[in-house]
């Protein structure tokens, strides 16, 4: 793990605390049931919950507490605590949401249809008990808001905090195992007409969220998901439906899923002509971005957690991209000077989160980790000053902007300091 | 799909009450929000829940639904409800359980230890903390009571019942994304003495549950996990620590570990002596099992569950095996006439379960659904009669013993009515 000590094989010091204790000071445990009543016990057995003393939540930016989003009073966004994270699974409790009404819909999955219509040979009308006699395919895919890691929309401010953590700059990530219909086989039930170029898909929310979508994305990847992670697909993700569109804007992946309707142009809907276009340095706008660039993270050590003593270290943390598979990651621990390649832990899959891990011994003086990945298109992770190149030079452009900068995927330097704590250090 | 239909591509006939609804009678939704205290709000979108449509419990076999075990009034044993299940992944909320005591123990992450010690260079005391640091991996493992899908045991009769579940039958399997430290890096930090040739690893709880295990599966794949599915290990899988032996009997997988024992010879604990040991036709009990076989079965459709109308339907099941990954499963709907290979969904992990589907035309009449996987060391899943010759011809032996069976991976057929009911047809 250590390129300086080829042949080193022990991570723990001789004589370091950790060896030699005395066999009495192992664990000690006591037993709960006394005072939990019968009827508790039960329901936990039935549908067992995490540990009292696990606190890993979703929460709203250090900057917006409250979570809500500034320009309508029911929107808010929750980002998945990435520094807690282990392994590629997002837990279903603490996948992003960014919703723009507070709560979602209670769907009862029997009175759920989903339409399929417009440029079609039949319309057809799908209950879930019709789409879970269909063929499925279950594949790990994640769902990123293209907000994500900007400063714009979601972080803010808070995304150039020395004091942000991993869920502030980057969890509006998560990634599931989601099972479902391809869309093209629904479209193939149809019978797509000649002309169709687009589809409209449609939620069940109050807002009736729309966003337009190429078919050609049906025909590729599409999946009507009816399950998440082995489950039905939770409320704030969907239940009982979810577009999942692979490796594209979290926009488009519709939550709540009643209507696909086959057109031939976009449909304009609200998302994606107010918020969503992206405002380039020379004034024009650009509309009808999809796939979501290359991206990695450190997530341990990473922003406001805390090294206790110098030593070994395991440098952890997620790569993912829209185009297709992670095939490398490295890692720098000296602020960029020397990379070396990081271990990619078991699945590596298309347009997933990748686990990588790499072993670290930090001699107690300041260090900057940063981790750049590569994905099976040959895409490479850009530095900050080559992502500034496509905006102009001028980094405070960043600083100041308050739009989203969709493909801001830049390498997230932690800058450890001597006295262990870590800092976000973005600029 | 359909072999005698090899053109064919669409599922649905036409004409049939899928096509050509009116639109208006898409999705209906109400919102929720109205009477729900905002803290309870607060709390579900920190930490969200499923669906309260959703109703999926762990629970006891049929015919012992207060799933206590017949010989100690604290033991119990609750299955995962497979008929529901989808991919691979098993939701750490509906793991199974199997416990000798009525409560997992209630253990302060922040006081737990693990001590290694006995045959050892060095005796090491290692908190979360310090495990946390060293080289992590993360691997999708099932792990499978050794009583699974026998009539031993936790099952008892309703394994054999026409009326028995999948859950009944076959669900002491669950299967996760296990994330932890190879017990191979620990025994190498505490360096391991020559002549110990076994380890005796023990829990926090209150019976002190011990196994021994042979020291090559700790070298080999062995984990000291404390994470499953992206979050700390759940309290009743063994929170913070569990021992995960890859592919082996369930009961090595030591909950709530805090000690590891390097010795000369097996513990001879009480429950490896007492009722796990198996006793063959000719008198000999036979000690010290562990690889589980090749085995699958359909989760859907399977017992209990009804078929509404003729027409296509997707077979979907679970395969897994202790000796390796799984190569090729086939299914039959014809009582075993003829064979046909389903389709494995991603991932196909070593020693996990592997999610399997196929597509199936159901004519209305009755049929006999199985499913038959085989590894890849070549291993393949018997039939019953081929089980049966090993333990002798005589099939009442299943029926009558009470003893568990552990290598009872017999192909599991589930009979279609012509009313479209499905039923346990073991026998």
């Amino acid at each position: 793990m250590n390129p300086k000590e080829p042949g080193r094989r022990r991570f723990l010091k001789s004589g370091a605390a950790l060896a030699g204790l005395a066999v009495g000071t192992a664990a000690t445990a006591k037993t709960a049931a006394a005072d939990v009543p019968e009827e508790r016990i039960d329901a936990l057995h039935k549908h067992g919950e995490r540990s009292h003393y696990v606190d890993s939540i979703r929460r709203g930016s250090i900057n917006n507490p409250e979570r809500r989003l500034p320009d309508e009073a029911k929107n808010f966004g929750l980002a998945t605590p990435l520094q807690d994270s282990t392994g590629m699974i997002t837990p279903a409790s603490l996948h992003y949401i960014v919703s723009h009404g507070y709560e979602p819909p209670d769907i009862d999955p029997k009175e759920h249809r989903l339409l399929i219509h417009g440029m079609v040979d039949r319309p057809l009308v799908f209950s879930l008990e019709d789409l879970q006699r269909l063929p499925s395919v279950s594949r790990f895919y994640f769902i990123e808001c293209h907000g994500n890691s900007t400063t714009g929309g979601l972080g803010g401010a808070a995304r150039i905090s020395p004091d942000a953590t991993v869920q502030d700059t980057h969890g509006f990530t998560s990634c599931s195992h989601w099972t479902g219909v391809p869309l093209s086989l629904l479209l193939k039930e149809a019978g797509v007409k000649k002309g169709a170029t687009w589809i409209t898909a449609e939620g069940a929310d109050a807002n009736r969220h729309s966003k337009s979508i190429p078919i050609a994305k049906a025909w590729d990847d599409a999946l009507v998901a009816y399950a998440q992670n082995g489950e039905p697909v939770r409320p704030e993700q969907g239940y009982p439906l979810r577009l999942v569109t692979p490796g594209w804007q979290g926009i488009n992946n519709v939550k709540w899923l009643r209507r696909i309707e086959l057109v031939d142009e976009p449909y304009m809907a609200m998302m994606e002509i107010s918020r969503y276009p992206r405002l380039a340095l020379d004034g024009k706008s650009r509309w009808f971005e999809f796939e979501m660039g290359p991206k990695s993270v450190i997530t341990r050590p990473s922003g406001g957690q805390h090294l206790p003593t110098p030593g070994f270290y395991e440098i952890s943390g997620l790569a993912w991209s829209g185009g297709g598979a992670i095939r490398r990651v490295e890692i720098s621990t000296d602020g960029g000077a020397n990379w070396k390649d990081a271990e990619l832990q078991i699945p590596v899959a298309n347009k997933a989160h990748t686990r990588f891990t790499a072993g670290w011994n930090w001699n107690g003086g300041e260090a900057m980790l940063q981790s750049r990945c590569t994905d099976d298109q040959g895409m490479v992770q850009p530095t900050m000053a080559e992502v500034a190149k496509l905006w102009g030079t001028d980094l405070d452009y960043f600083r100041k902007t308050t739009l989203i900068v969709s493909d801001l995927n830049a390498i997230q330097p932690w800058k450890v300091n001597r006295d262990g704590s870590v800092k976000n250090a973005i600029f």
